[in-house]
């Protein structure tokens, strides 16, 4: 299992622009192979930041990669421009492979 | 749904010593309410570092919160030490409240 994540430091003030461009846009994930699944967070407040991360999971490494190199991707990432300024620097980008997985015993959690 | 990320900035070669210290633990999850499931993370190498995360899911923060305060993540917050330095700076903790979630369309991504 492979996860990406994207971390976005968000301007205080700006946080409800930015959720807005995310949840309305159209990301064509649902159907690319090896995806698993894909959540926006909204992680700790600093003193002149939000965190928000986009994480998505993914079977393998190589699905990932073969997505970054799709039309897909491409046209998921061309989307509607903020007309304000929303960031903090550049997103950061962080790849992880699960070493370890401990699932509930319980189904649903 | 909740993730709680703990980071840590694993020395260069102290992986293999962060991972069996880790691969090794008991962690009490499975059957605490709430939790959904656990990941032990490797992240992307840096010039003095290996970022590793601890990546846990639960059904609720209000879960997530309820197991800190409990006997079992006393239990697991105590056990082995290694017996040489493995990070550089404390765990940076950070959780996560989800604003959008899509799942794969295809059953098993």
């Amino acid at each position: 299992m492979f996860i990406a994540m994207n971390r976005f430091k968000v301007v205080k003030g700006a946080e409800a622009d930015f959720e807005e461009l995310w949840l309305k846009r159209d990301t064509h994930l649902k159907e690319t192979p090896g995806f698993v699944e894909f959540h926006l967070l909204r992680g700790p407040e600093r003193e002149d930041h939000v965190l928000y991360c986009s994480h998505s999971v993914w079977r393998t490494y190589q699905d990932f990669e073969a997505w970054t190199k799709s039309e897909q991707f491409r046209k998921s990432h061309s989307g509607a421009k903020s007309s304000k300024p929303l960031y903090l620097g550049p997103p950061d980008f962080e790849g992880f492979h699960a070493l370890q997985t401990v699932s509930s015993a319980v189904a649903g959690g």
